[in-house]
């Protein structure tokens, strides 16, 4: 047996010698990088939390003891060492969860990946603890050096500080990057702590044990194996955080168990807040991960063990026909800026950067200070873009309101990833977009449906001048492009059937979701029912003719890949209320839930999005009102 | 002519010498408490910045330069430097805003009275500046020691400080507090940078000049007339500001104008990024301000400027009502904390924390870590109620989605001063809050109506014990309790009038807006109108018993106070067309516009949320609908 096989949680852990943690960190690599070529998923930042995580449930007693993972794709160490073992159905229907989760293990507490949220949590948890006495019970947050550049653990830290008899362990898991290099002054700062002697030994020693050059096997990091201890954690006091009355224990040789138990014994014995800044590599002991210079393989599909190479599927994503296109633009525009909250290449500015090297900022995993320096860009005179995914401008909604819509600044925010994302589990998808948006006054909002519609949106975008605009988009492969049968005002007619039986269905259909409706409308068309597909472009504001073509027709139905409230189906209706047209209406979108995680179409299949459910609920409701024997009767109040 | 009136512009006040410099601090100070005193407005704030907002004029170029001011309440001694001498319809519809406007002046940048922005915009300014090559442009940012608590601070630091090249100076207006004393790990600094030789003697100095006692006259700084000058700003390295790569100025007496002049003159010459460290004292120079413990006349109405005692009407507030019931709760739950965004006496918890002090937490301005530290302390058995001004809500949208909602945890956020709060302009007004708030998957929204409703609400919020709930009110005086003539589900109803004519409309009417609806139900019936009054008490989840009511009626009618898109009225309206109620609805708001400052009355009347507009509204509705004269007729769908 294993040694990994023989951990159940982490009392067994705590049994083990020197030898046994040593061929289980070997273990645990070699799981990993196997598990997750088949799955997919967070490779990278699991990869170097190995000793980490060990030597955190070696040294506390979760769950009574609370530890906490900010951004939580970095647990999977964590899940390995409290019972779950069984990572085949990893981030699909029924498997585990690529992040921790409370219906999963009580070792599990936060799920949102949204990162920078764990010492506030870590605050919340201690003040609980001292109030009702229970002080024998250790917060322990772990957290990158890229997550650190985000506000809210100031703001955590700050408050962290202040309870100097409150038992807080902030342990800063650096490697120097989150998705790409941290950046800014705190980044500085980091660097030159690491530039001491403890840190020098460790450099030295990782240096010589992990070789550099690619490996034949799946593991490059037998060679780890033997990895002599001896590295001692540096105490020794750092003004930055020392300023603000936290004790601080580094820098820490993150791959060294030993070292790191050390560090975290030492400051769970000092019972207030301590930082605890462990230098780890994103990667580590897995050579094509180790050597991918783009992001150290953070995260992705399946690929080959041996050599790291993906095996996904080809094709061209939406992110990369944006990432094209901004190309071309800048070449046009001087003024067009771009702006990053530390995902570069996920959100495909790099190629931008690459192009115009000064006019990029990568403004850390900050997306406020994104919204309201791009702000303070546009009052200078430039244009930025702000590319993010959409769920992360949740983040920014009163910046994006208040600092660029109030100011009438022409900031263009591109939205990646909207709509239901799946895999990465609730606080991924990005249902939220198009809900806050349509709140923001000022705010034009563009949904193309395909990628031609991108390319022109993106410019449309870029030639506002008065005030912010959005553009956003899906995950993943960008769908043949769906030319237009006609044009209403701003809108493009994707398809008009004529009916037999009376009943005519105007179909308004929100970006991604227009080949779906095309297909809906062949279903219609099928039973009689005459239909007109829509496609509105800007969904903020919507064109007026909207208007005249839903007094054309007896049922308007509105399909979005967004959550349902206060999103462009609440949009349509307000505007045919507003304006007196009666007609029936039905709204149809991402129920606003909390979405466990599981493909995109098995959910898409799930909430009714698909082009048979939603033919189904449009022909029933038909059936219902009554309208497919006459022509004229409107429809019925019910008494 | 005094020498304030002699003032226009900038250019004017660089003119000046030592004594004229002198008595112009003087007659601002007279002036403001002057103004002030008639009209209401932030007194402290403004008493506090008089020499330093000089010494910026005189050695920065405004317009060119650009002069940022974070929160903007303190910029009323900047209005009265660049030619704005007219306070006399201060914060009233068409005159002086409260806060910087750019429809007033060029001078005027930051519009937005939420905290901790300025340095995310003066990055984005300073960055377009090197990217266009405008080098000689230097860009300010005045920022208080309380907003420093807030996270995008510290997002805008890290980035800041990476552009070595960049000329940006921020100057921290340190008078250690903000409403409230600021709290945490940074107070902790800058309390210890202030124990320094420099700040010593600016302490003694202070002491020596300013009469502590209450004083006869309107003004208690003559005697700082002939305050001497001499103190030496302090160069030397600061270590948590040197840490991110900034150059630290201070600290400096921030009252006194040359030496500010000459940190300011040494922070530009610069050319990159530096902290200038001015200390301040609040109230400065006039002895109610300076002896006010509760806020140092932060802000208010009227007041008397012999003793500086508000002048305005009694009457119990809502915050009051509020503010009383939490004691009355905090002696039978010993599991209610309480939390502040450094806003302790406004938003009513100063009553509770005396009571228990060890259950209420200020986190400093940081509304992102108040909503997730309460998370935490809901996961740690604790029951937290957030108590923050509706308009702040939107600072944590995210948290409340993610971390608080996503987490199924009860904690209970009270919004003070939602819907129109008018004199304080746009950014005050809490328009926004049920709009996020319906977005929010599990999330449970109570409206109370009076100051009953209120007790009543709070209480059931605090029930629950599986989700967040949210509790809103308005600004102002409580109006008196509406009884209700009946219920329906866990709604009020609040009126029946029996129709002659076959209408019969069902009036919606969220929290405030109960008495204005029960006032219009007169008037409807009046003209032979049907008419229910509906109070829902709970906005989220709506009451499946109103649909019922719905069908009922012929027309339903939703009034709100509150932006339009995403609240109430299309929660109502999605509720109806997701079960096929296809009754026409109307739905009555705020339209979704920033509003200009004015009073509330005066907004109210112009939105057309008066009983008078809404009855009108309602009855041209009904009387087009056709409904006046028959009864079971539907709706007419229009060709």
């Amino acid at each position: 047996m294993s040694v990994l096989e023989s951990i159940n949680g982490p009392d067994d852990l705590k049994r083990l010698d020197a030898g046994e943690l040593s061929r289980l960190t070997v273990e645990i690599r070699d799981f990993l990088v196997e598990a997750v070529s088949q799955t997919g998923g967070h490779l990278g930042p699991n990869l170097g939390a190995v000793e980490l995580t060990v030597a955190l449930h070696r040294v506390f007693d979760s769950p009574r003891d609370r530890i906490l993972f900010d951004t939580g794709h970095q647990a999977y160490v964590h899940k390995l060492l409290t019972g779950r073992r069984d990572f085949s159905r990893l981030r699909r229907r029924g498997g585990l969860s690529g992040y921790p989760s409370r219906a999963e293990s009580d070792h599990d507490i936060i799920e949102n990946s949204h990162a920078s949220t764990a010492l506030s949590y870590a605050d919340g948890l201690a003040k609980a603890f001292a109030l009702r006495g229970e002080h024998d019970r250790s917060v322990v947050a772990v957290v990158g050096d890229g997550a650190l550049t985000g506000g809210m653990c100031w703001e955590a830290l700050n408050n962290i500080a202040a309870g100097a008899d409150r038992p807080v362990i902030i342990v800063v898991n650096d490697n120097g990057r989150s998705y790409s290099p941290t950046i800014g002054g705190l980044a500085s700062h980091l660097a030159h702590l690491r530039v001491t002697r403890g840190y020098e030994r460790a450099l030295d020693m990782i240096k010589k044990t992990v070789p550099r050059a690619p490996v034949v096997g799946p593991v490059a990091y037998e060679a780890l194996h033997g990895m002599k201890k001896g590295l001692k954690d540096v105490f020794q006091p750092q003004a930055m955080f020392e300023d603000l009355g936290m004790k601080y224990v580094g820098p820490i040789d993150g791959h060294d168990v030993e070292a790191t138990e050390h560090a975290l014994r030492r400051a769970r014995a000092f019972g207030g807040p301590v930082i605890v800044h462990c230098i780890t590599r994103k990667g580590y002991g897995y050579a094509p991960a180790e050597n991918n210079e783009e992001d150290c393989m953070h995260g992705g599909g399946a690929f080959d063990p041996a050599t790291g190479e993906s095996v996904g599927k080809g094709g061209v994503g939406w992110t990369k026909v944006f990432a094209r296109e901004m190309v071309d633009i800048g070449a046009e525009r001087p003024d067009v800026v771009g702006i990053t909250a530390a995902m570069l290449h996920p959100v495909g500015l790099a190629p931008f950067a690459e192009a115009y090297p000064d006019r990029i900022f990568d403004v850390g995993i900050a997306e406020q200070h994104a919204a309201t320096s791009a702000a303070g860009l546009a009052m200078g005179g430039l244009h930025p873009v702000v590319a993010v995914y959409a769920t992360f401008l949740n983040r920014a909604f009163d910046q994006v309101l208040m600092d660029v819509a109030l100011h009438r600044q022409a900031v263009t925010f591109v939205l990646d990833r909207a709509g239901v994302t799946g895999d990465d589990g609730a606080s991924h998808n990005g249902m939220w977009d198009l809900s806050i948006l349509q709140i923001v006054p000022g705010m034009r909002i563009a949904v193309p449906r395909d990628g031609a519609r991108l390319r022109e949106l993106l410019r449309e975008c870029l030639d506002v001048s008065d005030g912010p605009t959005a553009l956003r988009f899906p995950k993943g492969q960008v769908i043949d492009d769906i030319e237009a049968v006609d044009r209403v005002g701003g809108m493009d007619v994707l398809a008009r059937h004529t009916g037999s039986n009376g009943a005519r269905v105007l179909l308004v259909a929100a970006g991604s979701m227009a080949a779906t409706a095309v297909d809906v409308a062949d279903r219609l068309s099928a039973q009689g029912i005459g239909v007109t597909v829509l496609d509105p472009r800007w969904v903020k504001p919507l064109d007026p003719a909207l208007l005249d073509e839903a007094r054309r027709h007896t049922l308007v139905a509105v399909v979005e890949d967004n959550g349902r409230v206060g999103a462009v189906g609440d949009a349509v209706a307000r505007l045919l209320r507003d304006h007196e047209v009666d007609v029936p209406i039905r709204t149809f979108g991402i129920p606003q839930e909390f979405l466990d995680h599981a493909s995109r179409a098995e959910i898409i299949a799930e909430i009714g999005l698909t082009s048979q459910g939603l033919a189904r609920d449009i022909i029933e409701t038909v059936a219902r009102s009554g309208e497919t024997t006459t022509t004229e009767q409107p429809a019925p109040t019910r008494e």
